[in-house]
């Protein structure tokens, strides 16, 4: 017996993924929620896919919908949110929607009001290395961002060991592939543009950032943040420079993560002076991270990879999803 | 001193191969003539590029120019050429409004109307290899598509041999590169629908056929040919097959094509069994062609290969350029 | 509990992805034969993957192996080919060591002299869709070459159906991803070769073609094969002209194949018109066919479309290995 | 007339970078001296090249070669160099074999024995934006490595305003195409290992930092550099970090570079808050820089783009050329 699970938005790149995901799930059945038209790439004959529904008011309990994934814009999550938390489905939103705690953070970092702040408080964010506890009795989870995911799972356990020379601040160049942007046409993400290319967007004010201060525990005068676009469909690397102080050598750094990763079955960990690359992670959940370190001069170099349509969104919804429903938590991601 | 030459639709990408062939041309001076708004990329300071002026009815006679090239859809070509020539300006128009002949051509492959049959009739098709002589005293060139342009150089001079078995019917297996598709936004064309695939498209029906078949002298149901996307920035490649009579080996195919472009700046050719890939001809206003033969069995194939942006567009319309200004023919192009 | 099964030649593009689909495999376990050395990618501390052995001639009863792949060149698998059926295990080869059923074949093909007549003869091609009564019972199945295997699917059935007017001939028109070259460094396959680049290769006399005249039924003279190498890593697409006659529309076309495949699990069709692309056949063991056809001239075209790794490679040995041991036919596989 | 200048090393991607740009420049002939057998590139019938010469101990005066350039590795360049010079030519060296200034510095950076400090304390480092007035009378240059060259024309600027913070460190996040690593096929720059991927090497002991700290004036424990590798062909981004003090806004930070560059035609600034990508400098001798800055916390944020093949290798030697053979600085170049 498997259990019907839908997803709003499945023709974006973090619905399909996440289609591709549950279908080889053994627990669960996704149903694909009509919400606006789109259009739909050719199928073989007699291939259709998931079951498909009109998304409507009744539809979560005439499908028995036990979660609702959103894989939507933040404006979409908003509107669909309350109502589907009324029917009685869990949501879990891969937008922004419901990361940043407070309207005064929203508006401040997304340039829009917003009007639920009961649930941008009760929202639990879904990042299970922090935040597992919370999340088997939430209603709502917010899937963290793909930049955050990787960005948190490298620093905060350096944070919380107070190895970072923190009035040095610390430097994190993110390259991330073109699917982070979605699937809607734009000239930004249009091939000829992209290919042989490389560039940065959204230098020091990106939307993420204030998603990397609120876990990490930096602030933000800490922190400066880079955007930038690869030439490739999937994958984020992170590149962190900090000065280092506690710690003598490469495997002091990281002995701070095994420590911190030793229960944890999606962060992987490099010997000192090994780093992951974008084919290490691609199709998985895992966060790869791998450490360098000078100890002359304390300079720290730390390398975090992820997929962001995996752990940096489907892979993390379904990890989220797996808690909420008491599956076990690797269910459908190894 | 140069002369001004004016370039509606320069934002494209035939547009902006256009701007950078003319800024190095000796003879000319690019001015950039603002039709519509679009995006443009930042630019350094004080690096502004050629210069600009809004596009109105009497922008030729004040600009004094002695050309206008039109880098638009076909739409607006329409729009714009009666009053250019109206103008005095002789006009380039690298869109298909007026390749195809007759209204009724152009309805069937165009699929919309075309309200100026005299045009149609006078403008002259600018595949300089084999209408040179028509170019000098045209009004109107009408700069071949792409597709055709390798696809005629490569097939004409079989055709005119009499080499080909025409009941046995030709292949031309066309790939190109995105830019051919126009800088427009389209999921069509999006980063991560192109990269690490491929794909065929309008198979057996694309618009270019007819111009192949005009200038060819192949029948309708001689030819088939399948357009297909390349995960690249540019360039064309085209694989020709056909049953060859009265000829022996390869190298008396190539002998055709040595005899028919002996004279010709812009045609190269490979010893047998040799072929031009995408690299040879980037960047350039070449048509490279190789051949491959069977004697034993007559089976032929034929590689041609161009840069669309080049030879199958702007290098191509700066070509005939300087046939129309008495010009070098290969000013500025090698 | 779960069967061991051996891998020779792991590190390549046709290992790694046989690694892959076997560890996901619930009925059997890779067991890694470390023949020759080779550069090993980083990995992360503590996830070693499957375990690795040294090859040895009592490799395959020290591990009770019941199967041997051999992801290797011709010449390695010729060598180990005759210990390893000695030793009781049964071989898989993805080489075209024995793919041929003479050495005549292979020495005109591969220009080497082949030494081992009797198992070329014992030798089961294995492409299930036409062979697979032989399978179960084979001590070695030859896996067919990548091209081959789209090139049959969408061929033969054609054949069969007497619909092609095969004086006029057949073109397969063939392109790659760069993983089909194989992992070893070459100048043709380095990135900046290839990147933004298309290229043919093999015109005419590529080694695969011999493989489609023996499965297909068609005649050397009859066959123009071209293979041509995409800018991708995965992925073959072969775009197939015919002129067809006992036929009246694409439905008919589609009929042929659907009669041909109504029971297989691996072959996808599409609509009329339709035709798939690279990412629809991408990581799966899929072929997927579309056909196009133009019912006043009777020219067609169809097109087939695989993951050369997946049901050009790793995933047609991986459904030998199903059939050869007794599972379901598609266990692992979807 | 022109002047013949020699290239040895021509089939690598720098030297034929040199090639393209030499046969357009209006004052020298490039002559190809062959001095190992590599793999030529099929060419078309007739369309030969630049003539080449096998390269002997009288090539310089047999030909009359005024300046020979070594796009070859470091060991076949200190090989070669002091015959050269010996035999009059002027030699500008493209590799690393004469940039370091000492044997000790050599030994320690590229792992290997330097014999011969005379030439390494002779050279003049060939970055005409700072050492332009040593240049003309040089008889060996020292092309720049592509990433110093970047990093430097960003950096020093900066170091001599002192606005960086230099006790909170700077850091140099560092991205370049692969023909960076040269023509020689490698596991690490094969197709299949670079598409669709981007990865990390030589973390903080790139052997290209000396060359960063001897120009810019930085100390080693000041700066962290990390060297990454780009899907693309050509292009080296560098995203700089540091703390600034004694400036108040971007457009502080701009001023120091166009007061530092106001004469210089190779190197171009954006506005504050754009920033150049890849695409903006790719086949040009251009350094774009662009600048963000937080007036709030001091964090600043400068990006440098450069072809590596251009203003990084090829480029930049034809500017040097200009300079030791009295042409105008930018012949060839714009």
């Amino acid at each position: 017996m498997t259990i019907p699970v839908g997803i709003v938005g499945f023709r974006g790149y973090s619905g399909a993924e996440l289609i591709g995901i549950l279908e080889k799930h053994p627990q669960v059945e996704p149903v694909l929620l009509e919400h606006r038209d789109a259009e739909d790439h050719p199928r073989p004959v007699g291939h259709a896919g998931p079951r498909r529904v009109k998304f409507a008011p009744d539809t979560v309990q005439a499908e028995g919908l036990a979660v609702v994934f959103l894989a939507t814009p933040a404006d979409v999550s908003l509107e669909l949110t309350p109502a589907l938390l009324k029917s009685g489905a869990k949501v879990i939103d891969l937008s922004g929607a419901f990361r940043l705690g407070t309207v005064e953070n929203y508006r401040r970092w997304y340039n829009e009001p917003h009007h639920q702040p009961d649930l941008l408080a009760e929202a639990v964010y879904g990042l299970p290395e922090f935040y597992r506890s919370r999340i088997p009795a939430a209603r709502l989870i917010s899937n963290p961002g793909c930049y955050p995911t990787a960005a948190n799972l490298a620093i905060k356990p350096l944070v919380d060991a107070g190895v970072i020379v923190r009035e040095a601040g610390i430097v994190c160049d993110a390259k991330s592939g073109v699917s982070g942007a979605g699937r809607k046409p734009s000239l930004k993400t249009s091939f000829c543009e992209v290919t042989e290319n490389f560039s940065v967007y959204s230098v020091l004010n990106h939307r993420h950032v204030p998603e990397v201060l609120r876990t990490s525990g930096l602030e933000e005068n800490e922190l400066s943040f880079t955007a930038q676009l690869l030439p490739i469909h999937r994958g984020i690397l992170e590149t962190i420079y900090f000065r280092a102080r506690n710690v003598e050598s490469a495997a002091g750094l990281l002995a701070i993560y095994q420590k911190a990763y030793a229960q944890e079955p999606f962060v992987r960990l490099y010997a000192p002076g090994q780093a992951p690359d974008l084919h290490a992670v691609a199709h998985t959940n895992f966060c790869d991270i791998g450490v360098h370190f000078d100890p002359v001069t304390g300079r720290a170099v730390v390398i975090a990879a992820i997929d962001n349509l995996g752990k940096g969104a489907a892979g993390q919804a379904v990890q989220n999803m797996n808690l909420l429903l008491g599956f076990p938590e690797t269910a459908g991601l190894l």
